[in-house]
């Protein structure tokens, strides 16, 4: 075997190497996103989505709505995957995805069970992301995030208090294992970011050209 | 009476007059959103999210699926709020949305019911929106806007043959009462246009300004 054969093999064996590394990244990694009656529906669908296209197995957890379908703040009727305890005896999951919406913010930040999944997940070390009404009102509900750089719809940083700082005029903020974003119209970015975080840049930019973006 | 009082008076008529036909514009317009299993799911509900926002009176209408619920392509759970044959005695409407999706696309693109709606819809002058594969595929299949410039998800263009004059470059195309784009990444320009055709630029620039785009 000369010199030729031999370095070719060394890059095939790095290729396949770094094609199946590629792929782990992606396989295995795991999304919980929640719904409830009065979620923001595009927050909740864009994150679904994205994640789906990034490699993630993503669960609709369904917190609160009729017959297995949360209402949400649009009218649109969007079915969960299972119920919240089904999903809570799923995990845990590498993110866990909390969508807006005043109701289904509201509804969330009153729910024990979700309190206390955020505030596991996110004392774990998992990574905990949230847009638009639901930083504001559920991560402080669950007492997620504290001391840490946030955002969330423009007119809601008064929620947040002296207990986190709130960062105007970026769609999307990451600081440690939390990520915030700010509204509907940043929704693809926050979920290109979660994707970015869990499988890295690579995945998440092609995931980006595909939806032409 | 003076003078001041009476062009107070016409001031205030006009005022009125002005107010009232604001309202109209946006009162009482419809539209018809469908969806079938394989429905790209942010194309579908960013189209009825943000047509909801504008002030339309949307109404979702299930082509294909089980127990009134669509499994969209990324397999998003979506309900309808009626059936295909509902929403059709319900019209007609001042828009009918179709989302892209390529499963959903080709079971419309099969559906001699809605190749039949969209023909009338076109044929009479009203407004036919579609986006990503849909355009390509169901479109052409009933035979709606030949002749026009049109735009779809890139890698199916050829799907318009010479019948159509396909735009490569512009993320919403309108040609007459036809409105077509290109994908999930456009579908916020492309539901914010038709809704700018319906009831004007001003609303429509409110209701992107209210979601941070």
């Amino acid at each position: 075997m000369n010199f030729l054969h031999i370095r070719s093999l060394i890059l095939c064996y790095l290729l396949v190497l770094s094609v199946s590394s590629g792929n782990k990244m992606a396989e295995g990694k795991t999304a919980l996103v929640l719904i409830a009656d009065g979620s923001e529906e595009m927050e909740a669908v864009i994150s679904i989505d994205v994640l789906r296209r990034a490699g993630l197995h993503v669960t609709v957890g369904l917190v609160s709505g009729t017959a297995g379908i949360a209402t949400c703040g649009k009218g649109v009727k969007l079915a969960g995957d299972v119920s919240f305890a089904e999903a809570e005896s799923l995990g845990p999951y590498d993110v866990v995805v909390v969508p807006g919406g005043m109701g289904g913010s509201n509804i969330m930040a009153a729910d024990s069970g979700v309190k206390k999944l955020l505030s596991e997940q996110y004392a774990s070390g998992r990574k905990v992301a949230a847009i638009c009404a639901a930083p504001a009102l559920v991560l402080t509900a669950a007492g997620v995030g504290e001391g840490k750089r946030v955002t969330c719809y423009p007119s809601m940083e008064s929620h947040f208090g002296d207990k986190y700082t709130y960062v105007a005029g970026e769609k999307v903020v990451v600081d440690g294992n939390l990520i915030t974003s700010q509204g509907p119209g940043t929704a693809f970015d926050f979920a290109l970011k979660v994707a970015e975080e869990i499988v890295g840049a690579e995945k998440s930019k092609a995931v980006a050209k595909a939806m032409l973006l």
